[in-house]
């Protein structure tokens, strides 16, 4: 089956969709984005995701096409005309087509693309955790904003595979930032330490989430930078993303966390994950 | 007459172009570029250009499709194919097409985009020169690299432009670095000062150039970070780029710089350039 794309307000086939080479997207990067999963059929958590949208929006002046509501009336049109059930939708939205110059140009349409991939949740990562190298964190300051300028993600992202792991965790001068598509979070005494949602990091829906049910769970939560070493010496310490949901991390530059093991906190999260999305999915 | 584009090692009329959705250089910013001055229809300071491109594409670790002097034969054939004169020749290089995931893909194969543009030289701005409001400097820590990540660049310039200014002077905790996209100098006591081009800035052929000259020329160079204050405080300032030249600063944030006119120093800078420039055309 053809890949159904959502490009304004149409649906079209994958073939016929055109990306204008003015398009200031794809010469300044000059857009923004979200990636919402689908589980059974359904958006996770989109109130959030588009309450972010619309933030970052502001943040970088683009005027979104439509009103958040009529978004994911069409974000839900997409997912049935691919028949995705579990899966990610992808949306991103440039500032729209213009002769090259980087003032703002007036009179731009803003240009929307949104499309759906087949994910299944990562099962085997989830149980087994994975593995972290530490960089520095070079990206700009305003990390919280979710825009297409993401090349020093993708060479973080790259530096880690290259050796031999599965993610990098970015730190400033030895404070423990985020990784590179996810947020990092470690277990120290039973409680969990994250970095605070400033400007220094993307404000992940999961991470939202995460915190919330660790407070329903009653596991204390800080919000506060935590340095390198204390995720060298953590109990525990695991990421959140939409993609890879609640997943343990196991080893630090090759040193492994505590026993090396997924610990029991990061599994209760988990266990309390699974039943949000259980208890969205429509039986 | 239809602008002809160079699409890989090809010509095409522009409205053949065809831009992937999945083109990494549309979702990341995953690309490189180089603006070229074409003066006579000639490209000034090609080998400059080129050899900062292979080291920009070196370091995103991104192939060139081809050796620098074949790609600049066929940025010559661009330029004879849309009989530019006096202009520039925009160059984008994208890490290719893949599925959208953060690592880099082993097997794309990188898109190469370039076109011409009809530009005079701003004759009336390098006479009267421009006015800059100050802003702290946000960006990632390699601004030496000429990669599509720039919406910063352009949320800056309309900071500029929003304040009724022309540009803006980025500064990181007072030192300054550059501007939204040509380097920034002042003359004191005689001296030229400008930020040293380590990962701060972007190493401007045109400031390459200006700092060339300035010494044939006997006058004293410095490149040292100087700060808000000096530059304040500066006996004449000015910026250098591909398509400004060197243009004088007149003031900073409202205030003039020394007595609000182009100083003797950047005038000297400017005769030079404007020799350099002639010297290259063909007669």
């Amino acid at each position: 089956m053809t890949p159904i794309y959502l490009i304004q307000d149409r649906l079209v086939p994958k073939e016929e969709v055109r990306v204008s080479p003015d398009d200031r997207g794809y010469y300044f990067g000059d857009g923004i984005y979200e990636v919402f999963r689908v589980y059974g059929g359904k958006l996770f958590e989109a109130e959030a995701h588009f309450k972010r949208l619309e933030r970052t929006a502001a943040a970088v002046r683009i005027d979104l096409p439509a009103a958040s509501s009529e978004l994911q009336k069409q974000l839900e049109q997409l997912i049935a005309a691919n028949a995705l059930i579990e899966g990610t939708v992808y949306l991103q939205i440039t500032r729209g087509t213009a002769s090259r110059a980087h003032a703002i140009p007036a009179d731009a349409e803003p240009v929307l693309m949104a499309y759906t991939t087949e994910l299944k949740r990562p099962v085997r990562t989830m149980q087994q955790g994975i593995a972290v190298v530490t960089m520095e964190d070079i990206r700009w300051l305003r990390c919280d904003l979710k825009t297409l300028n993401l090349l020093p993600n993708t060479l973080a992202k790259q530096h880690a595979l290259d050796q031999g792991a599965d993610d990098v965790v970015l730190h400033r001068s030895g404070l423990v930032t985020e990784c590179s598509a996810s947020n990092v979070m470690i277990v120290k005494e039973g409680a969990i330490i994250t970095h605070p949602a400033g400007n220094l990091i993307l404000h992940g829906i999961t991470r939202a989430v995460a915190l919330r049910l660790a407070r329903e769970l009653g596991i204390p939560v800080a919000e506060t930078p935590f340095t390198l070493e204390d995720l060298r010496q953590a109990d525990e310490a695991f990421v959140t993303g939409t993609t890879i949901e609640v997943t343990p991390v196991i080893s630090v530059d090759g040193t492994p966390v505590a026993s090396g093991s997924p610990g029991p906190v990061t599994r209760r999260l988990q266990q309390a994950f699974e039943q949000a999305i259980t208890s969205c999915i429509p039986q």
